[in-house]
């Protein structure tokens, strides 16, 4: 089944110990693209500026993704610029230019809005409110969001929350999101509020599925060099949702596969710049990981 | 095979969300007789002053810990006391009063010396190395320190570590030591001094043993209310420890074993103040949530 991802689709300039790239492909939908893509068909909805080299897309093309809705405006791509420091934990944005996207009025293709599977990534509430209002019945909605939404637009994000199915955070961000310190209190929190489940990422320390009737436990897969970690998340919801979507849904053992393929596939990610990694990656690579997981963490 | 364990044996006054106690049995030793002796019997070396009444340790010695090697000097017992913030990975020092601590010259009983297993709890390095020179022919030493000594007892820390089998120590400790910001950096630059292994707690992220030929990634186990985090790292060593004299040793197998039935000791451990949830517990307790345990993770 394929899935439909709205989100930013940007040029990064990266640096990091390992070395910087300039104007590269970046975005949460273009990772979340080039992720998902291994397991199943997406449909990309995006904007991008005239400046923009869409043969560079080709690949996601090959890899399965659909690029019929990323439109192209007058004007010059989203671009974001970071360093890392040696700690990869922390980073500074040293530019946010938003350019195209700043208007980005997300429409979705008449041919999309049959999508049973739907990833809303990083975007404005208000705009995840929109493509809501555009696709007729889907079967699963998987919302990513981040701090700047949860402090400056908590009420639409409350109400975007209360229409999808499984949400992806980090743990700061339900800790934002639902003023509880702890972990299990902020997920109980937050399932309340009619969520099937929920996804929180930990970063190098793993990450923890609720539902309202259990729990799943996964570690990260330990990557010797971290060369950039930026879009470790969207890859992440690529392998979670391109799995589900791929096995028809939210089965509990489907769920627990999800978030070992989104950790896998999240490993992969971040051992080169931009998509790189994801470009070259088969299924083979993946199946190969996930055993080399579980070997590492079995009892 | 029974242990022999040297470290600290206190009265503790702690203070959490949950309630505080006075003057409670505390200690790295007494954590970790408790814990381990759930497995295998414990030897313990410590002192304490004539303040101290003897008879609350009935239920260690019913639980298999043989305290012939604890001390009863004049003057008070080692004390200290803290607060837990509501976020219990945060507590502030109250006072310490090292009392008959202070004097600590641990001297192994003759009935203790053929011991197999010894765990070295913290205490100064200096003492640790006294404790090395009175013991036979261990066939496994196990190491544990604090940040002070990594700080002003470098040298003397680096001399033990090269005459001990395994080293548990937090991640915190681990990057003050090896001075690598990545725990995987870190804990190769540690193995190449002749350790077996390395135990790298993370607290509420669980904990990664590795070893020269491999490793394991264990999670936290998720406990609902931490009532009191004293003597976590302690309790998961007695398990750690316990585990592996109970099952003969360090092959890689026992090794994952003792990681997990350390991390569900501690998690019983801090379900309550001092030791009184390790002094409940029973082998049907331990069994059964690690079979929880094992739900929680498989996949």
């Amino acid at each position: 089944m394929s899935i439909l991802v709205v989100g930013s689709t940007a040029l990064d300039s990266v640096e990091t110990a390992y070395g910087k790239v300039e104007d590269a492909l970046g975005g949460s939908a273009f990772f979340f693209g080039a992720a998902a893509s291994h397991f199943t068909p997406v449909n990309l909805v995006g904007v991008v500026g005239e400046d923009f080299d869409l043969g560079q897309l080709d690949f996601l093309k090959a890899q399965g993704c659909d690029l019929a809705g990323i439109a192209v405006e007058k004007g010059r791509t989203f671009r974001w610029g970071g360093k890392y420091h040696k700690d990869v934990n922390k980073r500074d944005t040293l530019f946010t230019e938003l350019n195209v996207f700043e208007n980005f009025n997300p429409q979705i293709p008449e041919s999309y809005r049959d999508a049973k599977y739907v990833f809303l990534a990083n975007i404005t509430p208000a705009l995840q409110l929109q493509v809501l209002e555009q696709v007729h019945q889907p079967d699963l909605i998987v919302l990513d969001t981040m701090n700047l939404w949860i402090n400056i637009a908590r009420e639409d994000l409350m109400e975007v929350i209360r229409k999808v199915d499984i949400m992806i955070l980090n743990d700061e961000e339900l800790g934002d999101l639902t003023g509880e310190v702890s972990l299990f209190g902020g997920a109980q929190k937050l399932l309340s509020e009619g969520l099937k489940a929920i996804v929180v990422k930990k970063g190098q320390h793993g990450a923890v599925l609720i539902t309202p009737s259990g729990m799943f436990l996964a570690s990260a897969y330990p990557v010797e060099k971290v060369v950039d970690p930026t879009g470790a998340g969207d890859s992440f919801a690529g392998g979670f949702v391109g799995y589900l979507a791929a096995n028809g849904g939210v089965s509990p053992e489907n769920l627990r596969q999800a978030v070992i393929q989104g950790t896998v596939v999240a490993s992969f990610s971040v051992e080169d710049f931009s998509l790189n990694r994801l470009k070259g990656l088969t299924k083979g690579d993946l199946e190969k990981r996930t055993a080399h997981f579980r070997e590492l963490t079995r009892f």
